[in-house]
């Protein structure tokens, strides 16, 4: 089975706003072993999503419609359908009294537009949002003869992401598909450049399906995706499992983790396993180590606190680092990244702490000390140890490569043990 | 004139990564006065990306794909295009001698595959990528008895970004087409709900070209657009202008700012402009306000640094909060938000001080304490003020949403004085 998406919305068209949803909805359509060849973006215009209407239904079995479900005249997906499908609307009643519900908690008067976003085309599925008022809707129809389904699914993403599963779900049974199990795995890598992966796992990356081996490049992160697809659960987890062992033999040194796992997770699972904890004395990032650490819900358990030290009456006050190495060898030097690192474990009582100290950028560089130019202390119970590097990049950028160096620097200590 | 854009990559159609692509193009096409009606992404396949190039070509005058251009079997735009304007394939030596020299820096051998990415269809305009290998194309070709152009831009978006502005020239050029002059400005707004704004400048939102209005709502934000258009940069500035100041007038107390301000540079401006200093002690969010300070260049004139007092002891042995208060009120309270300001204004030596305490998420919430309940505290010359909200939204959406209505309160602090 193949599916098309159609994303709906004129602000797409002028470039103001990411589509995050034509992502969501590929990747979930992949998960679920349906096929995706084309997705196509149309503004909130009836003839032309008509005619994005009619190549879908042409080349797909099934075709998802995201946006224009809204109640103001530019929302055109629910009737631009009605009339392509050929049923006429009706006001569905138990998504009037929802919507009528909301809106008086919200104390808004129930207007004759929002009353637009009532009206459904006969026969279709009517999926409640919960996140949200424009109920999904799921469509069986003909198309040349043949049969065909359609998903229109709301625009803004949380409603989307919420309402998807469950629309999938109706249109399957609808569609009498017997569903295949797609089941996927990611090697998320550090330390290892895409073409050095290619390298090592050639033979992988020119398997066919049921199996199939994807790399793709991340700022400064390689993941390698293993897809696999059958009939039964359990023979796409086998065949699934037999390529992961192949390419962990590979590539095993570089992994720190599957999945949803994420750096910042990863080591905390690590600090909290070990029942170490973390304090952070940052400068160039700024924070972003800190905020970085504490996206990881729990991170509480093992993160105790960090000190932004931008001004260097900081780095002396709050930090005690001495007022002379930082008039010596300047902020931005290995001597500094050290007595940060040693001073923030000591004085947060942590039993490991991490320093940053750097030239972001743009402004503030010079022949000796360029822009990018990074410094990163590690202090733990053993031993401290400080490693230079020179980050390339924006603004943006040098911070958030040296947050991710500084997190990998912790995992890689935490798991030697040194 | 109108444009099409084809995307073309598997990776978009697996969902692996977020299409921003798609974003740039249809945003530097939209100020550079061209429509866009379809956006649209393929895989790496050449038979439907040429029907996509044939659609395309039917349908629009400019035809710009991005992707496939890179070196291996799979990177199949520069074939499928050229097979498609009916034009050989050569061998185009500046970008060779380029290539080669790039890999010999690198010390890289010169493969085979290499040398695809130097192959160009004959008549084209080849334009050399400084950011990396693979040259974009423009192509003047005729398409049922008609003239049309194609610009084949690479991948990568920092490739792709730096090529455009100089691809577009030359399309422009070739097709003789009198360039218009496109203006925008966007106002941004912070406290107001996007239909609050729809209510205040209706008739405005129903204006034609060659000046139009749009509404868009971000997080915790709505942005007004004004674009206008004019074969005279001139009288297309004048338009907008006259537009600008009707809308201000009826929204100027919820602007913050225009076109590429943030509220960190906004504050940061107002900041500098009164030599005043900021200091910062947060804990529910983690670091991500000290993040979202530093974002702005040259914030170390004004940031002197922060504590992120993620644990109660670091409030009490950093922040001198009294452990008493923390006993009895509780961490996420008024009573500590605002000792947490005063304090950090007091260590950092600043005149002004933000404080946030709150419940991220998911866990640690309770009946009197729900996740989401935040208080920010604004210590200045003149008084300390504490806050309390109730943000929604996962962790990430709390962190965020805590750390830019802290922002937003000190810019309010800074404009009025109080």
């Amino acid at each position: 089975m193949n599916a098309e998406i159609i994303c709906v919305g004129t602000e797409l068209l002028l470039g103001s706003i990411l589509n995050t949803n034509a992502r969501f909805l590929s990747e979930k359509l992949a998960e679920n072993g349906i096929d995706v060849y084309f997705q196509t973006t149309v503004g909130d215009n009836p003839g032309r999503l008509k005619e994005a209407l009619d190549l879908a239904s042409r080349r797909s079995d099934i075709v998802i419609t995201s946006g224009g479900l809204g109640p103001t005249e530019d929302d055109i997906t629910v009737r631009s359908i009605a009339d392509f499908v050929g049923r006429p609307l009706y006001l569905h009643r138990p998504t009037f009294d929802y919507i009528r519900r909301i809106l008086r908690q919200r104390a808004v008067p129930m207007t004759r537009l929002v009353s637009r976003q009532c009206q459904v085309p006969r026969g279709a599925i009517v999926i409640k949002n919960e996140k949200g008022t424009a109920p999904a809707l799921v469509i069986e129809y003909t198309f040349e003869g043949r049969k065909k389904w359609l998903m229109a699914l709301p625009g803004p993403p949380r409603e989307l992401e919420n309402l998807f599963a469950t629309a999938l779900g109706h249109l399957l049974r609808k569609a009498r598909v017997r569903r295949s199990f797609f089941v996927t795995r990611s090697l998320k890598m550090r330390g290892i450049l895409e073409s050095q992966v290619a390298q090592k796992i050639t033979p992988w990356l020119k398997m066919r399906p049921p199996c199939t081996v994807g790399i793709y490049a991340k700022p400064g992160e390689v993941e390698v995706k293993i897809m696999a697809k059958d009939s039964s659960r359990n023979k796409a987890g086998r065949l699934l499992s037999h390529v992961e062992k192949a390419l962990r033999k590979r590539l095993a040194a570089h992994i720190y983790g599957t999945d949803q796992d994420t750096l910042s997770s990863v080591t905390g699972d690590l600090l909290r396993q070990k029942k170490e904890t973390l304090a952070v004395a940052e400068s160039c990032t700024g924070g972003f180590l800190s905020h970085l650490v504490t996206e990881t819900p729990g991170s509480s358990d093992y993160f105790v606190g960090s000190v932004v030290s931008y001004g260097n009456a900081v780095k002396i006050n709050l930090l005690g680092v001495a007022a002379a190495v930082l008039a010596r060898q300047g902020a931005v030097s290995r001597s500094v990244a050290r007595a940060m690192a040693v001073s923030a474990r000591e004085r947060f009582h942590s039993s490991y702490a991490i320093s940053i100290t750097g030239i972001a950028g743009p402004g503030g560089g010079s022949i000796n000390k360029p822009v990018g130019l990074v410094y990163i202390g590690l202090a733990t119970p053993r031993k401290t140890t400080v490693k230079k590097y020179l980050f390339r990049g924006s603004r943006t950028e040098i911070k958030v490569r040296a947050a991710h160096e500084a997190l990998d620097l912790l995992r890689r200590s935490l798991l030697s043990g040194l």
